[in-house]
């Protein structure tokens, strides 16, 4: 099957390529970038460098393809989703994630372009909406901060009561690859900076799929790939550490990309986003406080992946009815 | 005047020296170690070089001193207190920082060896107990995360209703010098590790200072020294950032440590641990949610300096009424 | 084909499994450990994680198998090499490295235990010695920073006269999972450390590959995984950067593993080890000093994979005729 | 006295404005920035909340001084230097520390724009010029990568035959505040660059202080301060350990900035940049090649004190007969 991706000069365009060109059903058509027209993809991407001569084309060369990636900025997709022919859409931006017009201005201080369509998209995280994202055209991959939370609180749903705090720890990739002073090594370097300690527009996406209350806060940390997002919620009713256990086993035994981290001994006894670069799982973990009510809820992914490119290849995958982890198959590295 | 330290070999016994070398009233007697006894000091903290020739001594060289400082391990100071002449004493250790012996039990899960000095010992932090430092003989420095946290929402105490969430983020200094396989740079690097979910010790303390629900969560990120601690409250009343702002201002407006940071511009808008780096400041922040009645607060400090060994010689300051500072002046580096 | 690792439990040995748990061809029988005899090998190599339920087993468990990889610490292969039946050995240390005996005493300062069977051994690095591995039934892998300096410099093989300086930059996953207090976190954290500046052990391997007067000086940073070396060459003939570039061309072009990096434009003008980590490629530059007859070249591996790992099992592919690559086609990350 | 910081929105002038705001003889009276202008300093150099409510003024706004400290970019100050009226200039940039006209075009690509105050003006490097600085009134302060080469080979002097390698390895506030796509946190982050293999301009001043053969590298690594510069000498008399530091010893013995490393025991026992973050000390040390008649010299500085703002006033104190270290007494942090 042929492939194209609209927008491919920055980070989560370069790790879709990485993966596409490596997936055995893909042939990768065309990427687009007006910008760098003409230039190698391997000079953006230069992890590339043996695998592919490609150029950048321009959104005038597109082809008809049978699924077309599009990693335009926020905003854009919104205006030119008119623009594109292709037998299926996957879209990486913000612009269909949400189903209600009404939270776009609220969230994004927008007027929705083509509200419309919001319908039409399937929210793509498979745990959550495998069977619709298999029978959909048109996909809204979630954003990072929110596959990471959701999928940490999704095997909780009914015990969600009341305010529940998610704090998320982000690396530098998560802001694109466009310089700005915070970006500036020596000042980024070795930051704990609140980022978003509130308002963070991911949280729309969160709320929209939960259904709680939850309230989020980002960080910005050392690091270039990875989200450690820690939730704590109260529970009503006391449930031990086991039962919880039974509760994530169940949600998620038959998952793919899903790993439940709990263990006794050893350095690695919770998530942790290092041990996922370049994967696409999606690991959890908790623990209860024994001195309150709380349960504290953790959860890791590579942002890029799980929470961009891996994620809309798993969605392909199911779209087109591959296996679903055709292509996303690497474990990660240990040390790193 | 004459100081001595106990247990020097440590990072806390090594940042106490540094600041007691150059301090303008102070004579460093000496500085024990039992493992190094004989080494020069400045292998063990070589930034010292070229600043002392001291030698590590024993406890059994000890002479009377006007403050003795005491960086033991954690369930030594309290064993080992009788043996110690001194006028004052400075203890860095958790040993005498909680009030109720059944604290000890509860939290750190050992009888204490010397119940009966507990309530001679004041809580070690200037900003809640100033007078009393300056009157007593003994002083228990708090805990870094404790400091922290406890600085962030002092201003709030009345406010504080409900379950309030602290997540604190640190640096590798924390544990110590001691090795482990968890420190191994391979492992530790980059980590975001939910170090202490739940159960950290220093929520003790904080609960016996703040009298709040306060559920500590500290994570180990990326870093040598510092700690941010992000907290969470949630506002019974509708206060907006102005009124925060205020009841910020009138707590801290004479504390010669306390800074506000809350810029509308610039990249460093929010505390940010690393510009601490070898200061004795704690930095706090906040922002108020928009879509909740969350309030955020954020609080940061090196947590060797006002974590440990600054704010202990800030309790010696106040102890033999120098000025706050001295000693104390080092504005911190940037970049860095 | 059956293969076993004696030895799995260090980095070396996580990455062996990592790959070969995922080569098509390969069916792993054993991994010993006789530290973590009984323990699953993921809690080890946590990324392994739902890859593999194998645990560390006893050496005295081994049964034959078509190739054993050795990941022994030095000194424990060239003991212990009789104990071991296999069609096929790969041994990762260094003790069948060197041809010469008297370069054991010199560079390790150990009578060689084994000195007949030295002659048995190919070196194996396959850019050099293809054919001889081919037909081969004992490889030793080269060390990570020879590796890395010889294929920078084998090109140039005729033109090496006088004194050439190689300074290698390495990252903390060479030292091997072992704790020590130069590994501590807020010890090796950013160091610019002069781990070696003479008398590297390497330094004997990339004499007796290259014939010529190398003097490496090893220097650790602020990296876990990756090998950048610099090596200073002083021309007799004056050539310019085509011509040395034809030389570099004539000598990688079919080279599956080579790349020849230096790019006008972009960031990535240079070879740099953090695109390579988790691959088994080796990036080749240079670049003459227009104010002297010097010629820089510049080499990355990934110390783990060319430089280890990753070299055995292209070895093994050439032993067992596989494709060169199989199992080793991962394109590394960016950004990373 | 009074001094005022012409350019003083960059990490130099930053540095500069720390120490001379804490300097007990120093009033600094403006800070200019054309850019800021009107800006309190302290939002572009954010450790001096607290310490200063100074704004950045206009070069228009300047009045007479004792001492001005120029910081503009390479290539302003020699053509703008007859604007300003001061008793006294310490230049920071380039312009002036180069003897030879024909250097500044070999190696700056400039015709010098006021030739006639080349001979004016001291190169600012007390260990070699402390007479001249102290009766001069011009003073060029020299380049970090070239403080900290010069300083490590300078007492070699006489025994610098045949070519020398150099190579630096850097962090990223060298290059400064400005942000270009090679200082995006996610492609800057532990890179191991080469930056200037060769052609660095620094190397005109090496070239130029100690007369000999000096070939240098830069290489970019994971650091925000700090350079540790790497010599590697052929020598034509064999001497041992105990002679080269007789050499380093008696040139160094009096310097109150230099220190020679070389222990045996211990984490640190050669220089390390890490543990001279923020101070103005040049930590020298050395290994003599067992293999050869090589002889390694290490060096490390702080870019921005010694090999900028440091440095600066280490030369206004001599120029004013302070005491040289007077305000300099920072020891440095650790661990850090």
């Amino acid at each position: 099957m042929n492939v194209s991706i609209v927008g491919g000069s920055g980070y989560i365009g370069g790790e879709l390529l990485r993966i596409l060109l490596q997936h055995p059903e893909v042939e990768v058509e065309r990427v687009t970038s007006e910008r760098f027209h003409g230039d190698p993809v391997k000079r953006l991407h230069p992890n590339l460098r043996g695998l592919t001569d490609l150029k950048f084309s321009s959104v005038s060369d597109l082809k008809d393809v049978d699924v077309l990636f599009l990693c335009l900025p926020h905003g854009e997709s919104m205006n030119r989703i008119k623009e594109f022919n292709a037998e299926k859409i996957i879209d990486l931006s913000a612009d269909f994630r949400l189903k209600s017009k009404g939270n776009y201005m609220k969230w994004y201080n927008v007027e929705h372009a083509n509200e419309e369509l919001l319908s039409k998209f399937v929210y793509g995280l498979p745990e959550l909406h495998r069977e619709e994202i298999k029978k959909s055209k048109f996909v809204a991959v979630p954003g990072c901060n929110a596959t990471c939370t959701i999928l940490g609180l999704y095997p909780l749903k009914e015990l969600l009561k009341g305010n529940i705090i998610t704090e998320a720890k982000c690396g530098s990739s998560e802001g694109g690859n466009k310089v700005n002073e915070g970006s500036h090594h020596p000042e980024r370097s070795r930051v704990v900076r609140s980022y978003k300690p509130s308002n963070h527009r991911h949280q729309a996406e969160i709320l929209q799929e939960l259904g709680a209350d939850v309230n989020l806060s980002v960080t910005s940390i050392e690091l270039v790939r990875g989200i450690l997002a820690t939730s704590h919620v109260f529970l009503e009713e006391d449930l031990d550490e086991k039962e919880v256990w039974k509760i994530y086993r169940e949600a998620y035994l038959n998952e793919p990309f899903m790993k439940i981290i709990k263990e006794r001994k050893g350095i690695y006894r919770c998530p942790e986003p290092k041990l996922l670069q370049g994967t696409n799982f999606c690991d959890v973990g908790f623990e209860r406080d024994k001195h309150s009510n709380r349960l504290v809820v953790i959860s890791a992914i590579d942002n890029l992946m799980k929470g961009g490119a891996g994620q809309a290849v798993q969605c392909m995958n199911l779209m087109e009815c591959f296996k679903e982890n055709l292509g996303l198959e690497f474990p990660g590295l240990h040390p790193v």
